[in-house]
């Protein structure tokens, strides 16, 4: 697979935190890397023009949701992925996969694939990994995921087991369906809780080579220490010359934690969900927009930050955008949650290089905690 | 008044047209000008850079709506309109007048004034022509306006009468209590369809010699010929040398005809209101993205257009924004119409100054009757 090159710049020899650089077709991103999530082509209430402003050097775009509305043959006719957002960096789609958890309720699940009832109209929509493979190959990200398959947790044991082997199995069926040769293929590994199954799960998948790796299974209700250790687990199995994508995380405090595992790649909501809700992270930690505290607080929110928000507006102004329902405000508390990861995980870069990740994880956390 | 300078630069001498400069504290403005409408303290999910980016010189903000909240002491201790909107350039308040009629079962009018029940909390709030002063000074728009009665349309002349009357004793009142030396003040004509009292209001504005004249009591409610007669009795009266706004019109139609009047500044929600719903005006004519046509088409809304819309976005994908309801597509289209505006003034600035804007005019107004 030429689709993808990973250059390793510098590993901190304290812990398993590296940085550098992905090579993808549509270009370059640094490492670790928090790529914002774009579910129906755009990263809600923000253009693409201004989530590369915020540092961003690949977004993530939503496989189900893209193939269900517009089409993924629209979306192909249209240009592909990257001509359709406007974003000519690299791209990655996952398989449609969470779904088949996050929409547990709508979908059937055989040995060929899932089918889904339609969110939007109930129309029947067949998931199965060929068709995973060709629906990303329209849509032409430069990353396309496998399709796994995620239970719910908590789960028996036997459940989770179920759901490994078949994951495998899925893999090995997207591989060979699986033709486009400027796109990358990673497999996500799963196995819930369970130390054995997350181990047996990804010796299995890495024995198929793949140009990179996913943890999956992670953030689905699990606490956050099944989380860190679903990490410690894994991710030595993993190949060190691989990318390790852990998906679905974004919270600043579990990327922190997830860098020092190996982690490289993270995709969350979290940014644009909370900026909505006028909750903003700082590196003093988390400002709630419509603290009345702020309504005349012409400082901005965060000092030295070089968002638009941060280099334009007062609290003030931004508390009262939420105040009066504008829909400024959940763009500019979007862009400024956006710009605080893309801050932090460039922070990290630098402190990895530097060999000093662990503590500068440990102090964040430590005052973010307080 | 220092604070503002009309220059003219051309006149069209088929017509009344003319184009200029307005020069005020924060900037300079080009004539016929369109101000984009910033109601609460934000063009409706256009960030102030973006507002730029369209072409605007000149924003709108509303009095009502801000000294109600945030409140105008609390913008002025965040620094003042400009500050507070992130707009360092020319900034327009209106006066709070219109909402005598807009919100005319929510207050109570006498001679010294407007009683409203403040439409979030049902507070009571008081404008009379000193407060509508002090209130926009302490916003501090380069542009200030008196406060007016504007009657619902269609009224029995008498009472058009009472209300230009008042509108003249009020004017005298702003006049008087008006203190701020860097903010130009404006008087507002009245006299709904009525040509004597349209001509006498005019007439006893402009000898109290303000910097200058809107006329006021347009586009509510009355039908398109009824405008075009309005503005055919007041703009004659009004003086060569100072400003003519026409208040809240804002149709590209409705420009047209007006700047052939003599009419020097616009403002209007029309391009957002539309855009949000998906309604985007070309030169070609309207285009309604919702529309199945556009489902897979490359195009941009409009060639040759400089909005970011236009030169990053097909119209499939713009459509998709609307369908999947995603925000990126009201602000788009937002964007994609304010710019189109901007254009058109622009187009009519060269028009005059080649002397053709007549044709230039009515080659537009056929094109989009058809």
């Amino acid at each position: 697979m030429s689709a993808l090159r990973l250059e390793i710049r510098a590993a901190d020899p304290s812990c398993s935190a590296r940085t550098g650089l992905i090579h993808l077709p549509h270009g370059t991103v640094r490492t670790p890397a928090f790529m914002p999530v774009g579910t129906q082509g755009s990263v809600k209430g923000i253009l693409a023009q201004q989530v590369r402003e915020t540092g961003a050097d690949m977004i993530l775009a939503n496989t189900y949701h893209l193939a269900i509305r517009p089409g993924d043959e629209t979306v192909a006719k249209l240009g592909g992925l990257h001509a359709f957002m406007s974003w000519p960096g690299p791209i990655l789609t996952d398989s449609g996969g969470f779904q088949v958890f996050s929409l547990a309720d709508r979908c059937k699940m055989t040995e060929k694939g899932v089918v889904f009832s339609s969110h939007l109209d109930g129309r029947k929509f067949e998931l199965t990994p060929e068709s995973a493979m060709h629906i990303q190959e329209n849509l032409g990200a430069d990353v396309a995921m496998c399709l796994d398959h995620c239970p719910k947790l908590p789960a028996e044991k036997e459940e989770i087991d179920a759901a490994v082997r078949r994951t495998v199995r899925w893999a090995r069926r997207c591989r060979e369906a699986h033709t486009k040769p400027d796109q990358a293929l990673f497999a996500i590994t799963q196995g819930g809780p369970h130390r054995d199954l997350r181990e047996r799960c990804a010796e299995e998948l890495v024995a198929m080579d793949f140009p990179g790796y996913a943890v999956g299974g992670v953030s689905v209700g699990e606490d956050r220490e099944a989380v860190h250790e679903a990490l410690r687990v894994s991710t030595p199995k993993l190949p060190w010359d691989k990318p390790r994508y852990l998906m679905g995380v974004g919270r600043p405090e579990d990327i922190l934690v997830a860098v020092e595992h190996g982690i490289d790649m993270f995709d969350c909501v979290w940014p644009t969900r909370n900026g909505r809700n006028a909750s903003c992270m700082t590196f003093e930690g988390t400002v709630r927009l419509r603290n009345a505290a702020h309504k005349e607080d012409t400082r901005p929110l965060e000092e030295g930050c070089p968002c638009v928000a941060c280099r334009n507006y007062s609290r003030g102004f931004l508390r009262h955008m939420f105040m009066a329902g504008e829909m400024v405000g959940p763009i500019l508390a979007s862009i400024h949650n956006l710009t605080f990861l893309q801050r932090l995980v460039d922070q990290a870069r630098q402190a990895i290089v530097e060999g000093r990740y662990q503590a500068f994880s440990r102090d964040l956390l430590a005052k973010w905690s307080t």
